[in-house]
């Protein structure tokens, strides 16, 4: 689906704005201007001088002389009522208003724009400016915060405000729960149905049916409540061929119509629904607006195309979409505060603790998804983001609990609980599946992009449907006659990882079918069971295994993509899994075979009876971190959810052992996780705040414009017209111009934001009928001395106030290294170069991305946004 | 100890460098210069003309016409491989370098510097630039890896450079660990000489003692081995007064001997190793430089008298000790590795790493140990280091693990397992208890500081092995008749969690004394005690604990601050655990008294036997997370502490809502930690970046010179001397001077280090004897054109090599939240201001200090640093 959703996130195609169904969200309208204006205000007019000016520095030092500067302030200050705040700043006093020659300015601005709410601050497919959003959301609560004292209603609305933060998370945590607890519960009921239904209430799944009517087996053949497919066709038990092959054909007819059914709900009502939606979760944290995709109509498609393609027993887990489900939530919820929802930067602090939240019921492991969150998919992730994050968590998670779709009180998808340590020898293999998890991870990396690359340039994009009717067909025929397969892949994990007992209960009996050896002594049943070799049952079990990895292996590559809710961790899990498990009972025979070998024989227990030292179920566990690790590259979020699911920090070693060898091995074949590689497929605008700059260019070389390209288009301090100034904007893409003091000296007064200029420039207009085309623009602080005699002249305007003042600079020398950090670190969308004071260029984040592309050896065309 | 510590960490001070038992390490000694030497190798002269140049913009544009600038090129190409990488670059080619009149100029710094290693970096009490010292790792990161093709013996060396990473933090995780086994052994052993000794094996505890004698009963009365010092005096057992005065006596005798000895060995052999540390560990993580902080004599002493001043029952505990004591071995350990050792920003990543295996060895706690690292006491906390840093803390524990110092094969210092879950009704008293610790926090904190601050300041401080002396005493009498104060703070907070089952075995049996009901019912022992009213025990230890309440909560504020390693961890669980079980008891007996009451009717069963909802254990442990949380306003990190401790999920929400309602109470009286509290206090430079900056100043207002100060003191360009520049270097304390184009335009041409130019012109004088004070000094591209007759006039002399020319600018409008978030987030030490291109003024990191403790109505020159 990735690829396919890059023609779609492409601005210049049409699809997504011609998609009604898509949800689309209301513009984050709000005065973005203002604040520029504001920011404005609290110039106080204080200039230092060093030595002699140049003439076009002589501006500053006007200001305590003419009239008009202080008259701009007093204008100023009487609205903003921080500017009292500032006690050890100098301001100018006593300034008669009325005289000033000011007011035949047009001073945009000035007052609240009529219409400002039509325009958003940014578009879609655009970068934001944390910087700048962060700035906004201070004033904003600078006001609030101020005024505050003014009626207990203002007072009320702080405390909302102060408390919003809290509540947003709550909500979004409640709803992220009980999303979750539903899916689960849907899930289980359409996993069941493939295999039969409950004839009375036809509503409950296998073991709900089966409840309280008798014990029930895992083969729950002794229910009589729940009919397979064939009891339900009335097939005698005794044609055992025909029973096999109706319920086959109904296993492979009900996986094609839930499939087909979430392809369809998918492709009908939001396409923005397929795929895991982690990469663009991440793309969108980092500051990318991609509208709709965390819309009300992507959440409630993917929370029902989820179950539907898991039901369909496709090689693919809920948790990665759940993550995308929860990110939905926190959007949804932001809206309902206006600090969130009308604030990019704040939003994200929500969608942060949303992706924590995701993972939290995911796996049931709150700890595990702030970290995950932390490492993997947030961007800026200040403190106070972790605690509510957390909290979030916590809440997602304390929900999921108390709907209890596990059926029992544990919080997590598979709780496993060892009776016997590890010994130090077992750390070689399990650096050894390490590694194999590693290998997988890189190959399946590398298929699965190439495979994804050409689904979207070949004609099997154009047929999302048949594709997934093809792909369940062929999952589903080739599923049923494993039983590992067969079930569900958390099913298939949960019971890899168990370990075997004397009474250890597993669907799958061969798996602890290991040759009985007399037992000549009291057997304890919470001992381990006796070291043994290889039974019948376990061996084709082993067989059914080895099939299956290689099975679910390359299956995968092909079905993460697809036009489906497709997440990635349980189906790395499973292939892991099944690898850590065979390992383990190889490394079980080994030690069989040879007792005495020096790196066991004291760890092992040399009694006569030989318990097992080696429990192949924790090799699954650590094989399922390997693997996962493998294609994610996860480090430390991946450590702590394994260990939240194994519940004790006894096998934390052996993760982490694991986890770091299989990071070292993926490394080894390239640098980037699934996700990473899935946003560079896409092109998405993603700049990596984790990867080091290692190259040795300058701004200079990054700069636009470059040598040979038409000169920078920049604004004037002066001696522009309205007309230029209106030209510049229909003639130009660019997101802003450069202000500089003159053509001669090229000095940098400061960056004017296209969307400010044209807003300022027609509500001039809209102010007065004189500001006609030949109306001088200036972005003085000072007026321009005016003729008073001539009224029908065109009226000059003053757009000083739209001008930031504060733009980012660094010098044509500075190291890219020092200008990416200040991008990643910082937020902005665009510095500009200056050399010796002098404006030279400009490098927005798209420069950047596209130079580090050139030096990656990449197609730096591919990266698409503004 | 911490404002006595200020004296001494004052530059202006001299005890610090009179004194020469403080363990001061080597001076990290390496070329800073040739950095920004062959940072200025990378300009590769391109230029990009808008409009028409200034006559001091020429610069750049005659670069192609000279030969002297082509030689310069080729000389520096040749030296530096780098340069080829760059593929789009264009640069001169065909350089006749020998007629080049530029060998009549002193290039300084184009060989490697004879004397440079005599010059640290940074002296003492300095800040460091984060970005410089990154740069400087990028560059000598890709010299080893472009190197590495040479020869095997290169390759070997970059292959050592890419695992030093891992290897240091592997080291460091070892040595925590058994630094952290030791002192737990130790500790253990000092605690119980204050009872009584060993007479078979004085170096044995008491446990270990009586190990395989007897069966070990709490009491020890039934272990003859060990003997009470009564016993040692031969007292007879009839008479108990007597046994109790002299056991009393000796209590407080050895406690005194401990305390004492403690004392004498902070302050003869390390000064350094008083408090907590985490204060320091937090400022010097932030950038700053203290030599010998964490040298090897503080880790020694602090390792010898951390467990002294623990056993001496005083009311501290040794976790936060070990974090110091962490980052001691992080410290020594990097100076292993060139990469860590002689680089002070990638140096802190591995004093990060070590904060968090301090941490995870003090608790048990790996996950909480990273996360304490990464939301106390980290500033930069890349992901690279959060996944070493986790290597690190788990492998610390796993090291303190296999040491067994507990004894049990838990890692954790009190492992608590319930047997009850908690009912959602008592969300209010963890509430409660939350406030509560939040109020404790809050006081702690106001009157720790004002005793401090008394400390500092009055005669007291002169006499810190008397405080030491009279506290110890006051301590161990009020402790010794107290059951509760007697033993270990640890050992009474293990004892408070538990909870009370039918075979709970507790060293105080009063604590479970609840009146016995009659049983008509099989009772299993599994379950909780029954619901009963307090019995007569139990009322005494509600008094005893009550009184322990209140002077513990006392002695702790006068304990922690004193000239001895002291925690602050253990003592305010101590407190919080107290407070949390008597609410706990009291919550008991509410339900007891009123069964039916509706919010916990449904929840506890109403059985006849009327088994126990509330748990006063888990009261205890919900009240230690409050009152830590109260004191170090720590969040996620005290919850994963916390919950790594009880080991289960289940309890994450309690510990959560007390962790939140503690920290909004103890905010509501003041936003700081005692941590950040001493820092403030005692003046360290700390520029917090979790805080946000909220005021509404500009850079102009936070810059020097301020209005009436003398002017800037600039370099030019042209038409200095080497004399002119000497003179301004003595004269002056400045770290760095900006270079200007020219006195009339004050167009910024870049940023010269002090020392490097201090360096540069020794330099120059050592290499020609022409160089004399009249000798030009040039900061140009271009050479001047030179007479070539007057051989014998002074030699130019062009230190254009030396100069930063990617200096961090802002302009004078900046609002000084962005400047807060540039210095806080690119770790820059000073930015220059702009106006207009010229050059306003300079902001150092310590204006910003002095600016935001001006605004928050401090003492702006509290801050002492440079």
């Amino acid at each position: 689906m990735l690829l396919g959703l890059r023609g779609k996130l492409n601005p210049k195609n049409n699809v997504v704005n011609n998609n009604s169904n898509q949800g689309k969200e209301n513009g984050t309208a709000f005065n973005d201007v203002t604040m520029s204006a504001t920011r404005n205000q609290h110039f106080n007019g204080k200039s230092r001088r060093k030595g002699n000016s140049d003439t076009d520095d002589e501006l500053l030092d006007m200001m305590p002389l003419t009239n008009q500067t202080t008259s701009f302030y007093q204008d100023d200050s009487e609205d903003d009522p921080l500017l009292g705040d500032r006690s050890f700043q100098v301001r100018p006093t006593q300034t008669p208003k009325s005289a000033s020659p000011s007011s035949h300015l047009i001073q945009s601005l000035d007052d609240s724009i009529a219409g400002m709410e039509d325009y958003g601050t940014y578009d879609d497919f655009h970068t934001i400016d944390w910087l700048r959003e962060m700035s906004r959301n201070r004033l904003r609560h600078r006001q609030i915060t101020h005024r505050k004292k003014e009626s207990w209603h203002l007072k009320l609305r702080a405390l909302h405000d102060a408390w919003s933060g809290w509540l947003v998370v709550l909500l979004v945590g409640l709803s992220a729960g009980t999303c979750a607890g539903i899916i689960d519960i849907v899930t289980k009921w359409l996993s069941d149905v493939k295999l039969g239904v409950c004839p009375e209430k036809f509503w409950l799944n296998k073991e709900s049916c089966c409840w309280n009517s008798e014990t029930v087996t895992p083969s729950g053949s002794n229910c009589t409540k729940w009919l397979a497919w064939s009891d339900v066709f009335g097939m005698s038990a005794q044609n055992a061929q025909g029973v096999y092959a109706v319920n086959y054909v109904m296993y492979i007819v009900v996986a094609v119509i839930l499939a087909t059914f979430a392809g369809l709900l998918v492709k009908v009502f939001a396409p923005y629904a397929c795929g895991s939606g982690i990469p663009e979760v991440k793309t969108i944290l980092s500051g990318f607006i991609i509208r709709g995709y965390l819309g009300k109509w992507t959440l409630l498609i993917k929370s029902l195309a989820a179950p539907l393609s898991v039901a369909a027993n496709l090689s693919l887990g809920k948790e990665g979409p759940l993550v995308h489900i929860a990110a939905c939530c926190g959007n949804i919820f932001s809206y309902l505060f206006p600090k969130y929802g009308k604030n990019e930067a704040k939003k994200r602090e929500v969608l942060s603790a949303a992706a924590a939240a995701g993972v939290s019921v995911a796996f049931g492991a709150p700890v595990g998804g702030v970290l995950f969150s932390l490492e993997e998919v947030s961007y800026y992730f200040p403190m106070k983001t972790l605690w509510r994050s957390f909290f979030c968590a916590l809440t997602a998670a304390f929900v999921l609990r108390s709907m209890n779709p596990y059926g029992n009180s544990h919080l997590v998808m598979f709780y496993v609980k060892y009776n016997k340590p590890w010994f130090l020898f077992e750390l070689v293999p399990f650096a050894l599946v390490g590694v194999l998890g590693g290998l997988y991870g890189a190959a399946f990396i590398h298929a699965n992009l190439r495979w994804c690359k050409f689904r979207s340039t070949s004609k099997l994009g154009k047929y999302p449907i048949l594709e997934v009717l093809v792909l369940t067909i062929i999952t589903a025929a080739a599923s049923y006659p494993n039983p590992f397969t067969k079930v569900d892949a958390s099913a298939m994990i949960a019971e890899l990882v168990q370990e075997c007992t004397p009474v250890s209960k597993l669907t799958d009996p061969n798996l602890c079918d290991y040759e009985e050896l007399p037992v000549n002594q009291t057997y304890s049943v919470s001992h381990g069971h006796q070291l043994a070799p290889v039974g019948e049952g376990l061996r084709t079990a082993i067989w059914q295994l080895a099939v299956a990895l290689i099975f679910k292996a390359v299956i995968t590559v092909f079905t993460f993509g697809v036009k489906l809710p497709t997440g990635l961790f349980i189906p790395s899990m499973g292939v892991g899994a099944i690898m850590g498990r065979l390992i383990g009972i190889g490394m079980e025979q080994l030690v069989y075979a040879y007792p005495d070998c020096v790196l066991w024989a004291s760890s092992c227990s040399t009694n006569t009876i030989r318990e097992s030292c080696v429990t192949p179920g924790l090799y699954a566990m650590v094989g399922a971190a390997a693997a996962l690790g493998g294609v994610t590259r996860m480090t430390v979020s991946l450590v702590v959810i394994m260990f939240e699911l194994t519940g004790g920090l006894q096998y934390i070693v052996p993760l982490m052992a694991a986890a770091m060898f299989s990071k070292w091995a993926g490394d080894a074949f390239g640098n980037e996780g699934i996700y990473d590689g899935h946003i560079r497929l896409n092109g998405y605008p993603f700049l990596d705040n984790k990867e080091e700059f290692t190259h040795t260019t300058l701004a200079t070389d990054v700069m636009m414009p470059r040598r040979g390209d038409p000169p920078l288009k920049v604004v004037l301090q002066e001696n522009m017209t309205v007309g230029d100034l209106e030209h510049l904007v229909k003639t130009t893409t660019y997101n802003g111009f450069p202000v500089i003091t003159s053509q001669d000296s090229y000095r940098l007064l400061g960056y004017i934001y296209r969307r400010d200029l044209m807003v300022a420039l027609e509500n001039a207009r809209h102010h007065s009928e004189n500001v006609l085309s030949n109306s001088k623009a200036y972005f003085t602080l000072h007026a321009p001395t005016l003729s008073t005699s001539g009224v029908n002249e065109p009226a000059p305007v003053r757009l000083f106030n739209v001008v930031d003042l504060s733009p980012i600079t660094v010098t044509d020398h500075t190291p890219m290294e020092i200008v990416v950090e200040i991008f990643t670190k910082l937020g902005i969308r665009q510095a500009l170069v200056t050399h010796n004071g002098r404006l030279l260029g400009i490098i927005t984040k798209k420069d950047v991305l596209r130079h580090i592309a050139r030096l990656n050896k990449q197609d730096p065309d591919s990266i698409m946004f503004n």
